[in-house]
């Protein structure tokens, strides 16, 4: 067998698209995102390398790439089998330097480092075995799983015993649920209908496009005018009808009483979901709105750690747990929320979109598919149609569903061509933007 | 009447103290701490400087100074007035912006970023009025101190009107409050006996020194070894008896069911209260471990914005209101999460100790007897002896109590001799520690 490779660098680069020209991405919070990216390279002394990032909206993406730069002391010098031995003491380290946890702990800006560099582990770990890393985790055996896992701050919530009875329950069947998974696929959600800053001609057609295209879930950036939040999502409905499902999107942008009221006033729409109507950090605020207006609360993106989505799940909080491939600490993170949402009963439906979240999430899906709930209902991954084309292996979509990816690794690596233009401020692109800004 | 001085620049300090290298400040989870500090100066068209910082432990210091810079621009060009005519709405702006919020929101580095500038915004403000900050606050309207709060996520649990009625109702005697502390000062504890890193002898000793001095509160380190913590705490009682009050602080060390088990085995040492004994996130793991075992709770150092610190108080989380000044974003977020902890009835103690933390909190505690609470009854700020030397305007402590400063601003000026020796990494002491190294 050949050694294991050895992490001899790690290389980064801030890069930015300009998204916030074309209203991409808009919300009623959010309203000019940059689609960007803390990516890394981690370098290893064979010729296979480990790629990852992490999502950010433009300015402040030189601090993820500091961070990164730091918590890159915990990977240099190591082989990669002395990593992978021990996912989740790597995972603990990672996150609990003695002086820099201050600045979290597990969360905000070193934590959104720490899933860069964790998923470029997996990568790296995943191109070695050649397979994707959706594969790599189908294969593995429950025990493996679950090691992979730092259960410190959510035994209360789920054992490391129950992970294990979760995984070796499902262990039977898994080879039926991957079959059925490279052959028809994760089903899928639009957000790209329903942008903030779209106007409702744009809405109108590309609903008409998402339904030719066999979409059958919509979503909708809401939190505007009262009255034109209502009126922009029945003309949504008048397009796909009242048989396929619309969900709203306020993006943080309520109080907990607002959000009540603005929730309630929405109820003609019929949404499936209302997601993140107020504070992501409001785990009681959330199971407020949840039981007072009766309609299905999804969050996920701003939540931060696994502790948080514990007690979204312990307060009854949500009806959808909407992980995240890089706001928590990369894959490891990811399993541990993932179980845990397995073990609430409550079907995780991932936040995608930005910038690489549609090519990470993808794996993750699978993972609950086929080691976690098992079933697909009531589970669409969320997909956003666009900068797909600067990524090696970008996400395919068939009929409103996504077909996972058979090239080895996470999906993640960025084309050289886009790095050079992308990267800011020296990358063709910005460089060549400032001088005619 | 003079016009307001326009900030015309943000000057920044990485400021870094050895002090692992004595164990101060040494716990069971941050075992090597250099307090350290993101330091920035507002420079103006006058002669009036406004200081602030941001606590750190050393590592990653830079990416809070990375992120001040970021922020400032926020208020370099501005006047002072342009500012304090609506700090609620400037809070809102310094943790707003649409791109860098995504970092957060309003947690890890951006959010203590954004303290330091908050509060060298107070340091200014206070300086101009040639008052303390604390009576700065002390003199203004309860009209004025609403208008400092930005509701928006809190109104839930405290309405702006509720606020405004907690004010008015100790209007009418705050002049006797601010009397007694001018003559009495604040309650106060100390932290100085019992730092995990010291040896039985050290902390006998140091206990010996504090009770000659007057003190009546005492902190102990725990989280090691169970036999060792009680061991250490039974000591710590042989020193002060029974009639002083001994707290212990975990500092984030377990699990929720190991916090239980832990925090009950320590009850021999009837602890006043249990502090920090799971992750600062876990909400509702600390109602229960509060629920379960009958000791008092206490938290608040982690805590990383209003709205953990409304449900910490909604869920029946914690006995105390550990309240942080440059965790949450500075001054005014304090103020509103003091009036919180006032309507539901919960003691705020300060977090103290670090560098400068001590020098913060003795105005917030003010404001909180003078304006919130109304009250010192089980109210105690932390104290800790080190570091103090650097600021111009040290704590004063007579007989265990914070003496209040009378200087004008808020207290956290650091003599120029520090900042050139102790700047990481080109101050005098660094220099030389790398080339003695």
């Amino acid at each position: 067998m050949a050694a294991s490779p050895r992490i001899t660098r790690c290389r980064t680069v801030d890069l930015r698209f300009p998204t916030s020209r074309f209203s991409i991405g808009s919300d009623a919070v959010n309203k000019d995102p940059d689609y960007s990216a803390a990516y890394c390279v981690l370098e290893t002394d064979s010729s296979v390398e480990g790629h990852g990032l992490t999502f950010t909206l433009g300015r402040g993406t030189e601090l993820c790439v500091m961070a990164i730069e730091f918590l890159s002391r915990f990977i240099v010098g190591r082989t990669l089998e002395e990593i992978t031995t021990d996912m989740g003491a790597f995972a603990r380290e990672l996150t609990g330097d003695t002086q820099f946890r201050w600045l979290g702990p597990e969360k905000g800006v070193i934590h959104l480092a720490a899933a860069a560099l964790v998923n470029a582990i997996w990568d790296l770990w995943a191109r070695v075995e050649n397979k994707p890393v959706w594969l790599l985790l189908a294969e593995m055996t429950p025990e493996q799983i679950v090691k992979c896992i730092d259960f410190r701050y959510i035994d209360d919530a789920l054992s490391p015993e129950e992970a294990l009875a979760i995984l070796r329950h499902n262990e039977p069947t898994r080879a039926e649920r991957i079959a059925f998974l490279r052959e028809k696929g994760l089903p899928a959600y639009t957000t790209s209908v329903g942008w903030f800053g779209f106007s409702d001609e744009k809405i109108r057609r590309l609903c008409k496009e998402a339904l030719a295209e066999g979409w059958t879930h919509f979503k909708l950036k809401v939190g505007g005018d009262p009255a034109d939040d209502l009126r922009r999502g029945l003309l949504v409905r008048e397009e796909i009808g009242w048989e396929n499902k619309l969900m709203v999107d306020a993006n943080q942008k309520w109080g907990v009483l607002e959000a009540i009221d603005r929730t309630t006033a929405l109820k003609p729409l019929q949404p499936w979901w209302m997601e993140e109507p107020t504070s992501p950090d409001d785990i009681l605020g959330h199971a407020r709105i949840r039981r007072e207006t009766g309609v299905r609360i999804a969050i996920g993106e701003h939540c931060h750690s696994k502790v948080m989505f514990k007690q979204l799940m312990q307060a009854g909080s949500i009806d959808v747990c909407q992980i995240d491939s890089c706001r928590v600490a990369g894959v490891n993170e990811n399993l541990a929320i993932i179980l845990m949402a397995a073990k609430f009963g409550i079907p995780v439906c991932p936040h995608a979109g930005g910038v690489g979240l549609c090519e990470y999430v993808q794996h993750l899906a699978a993972f609950d598919y086929i080691w976690a709930s098992a079933s697909l209902k009531d589970r669409v991954v969320e997909f956003v149609d666009h900068l797909h084309e600067h990524f090696l292996v970008p996400t395919r979509i068939e009929r409103g569903r996504y077909m996972l990816p058979e090239a080895a690794g996470y999906s993640i690596e960025i084309r050289k061509e886009s790095l050079q233009e992308y990267a800011f401020p020296q990358g063709t692109y910005w460089a060549s933007a400032s001088t005619t800004a």
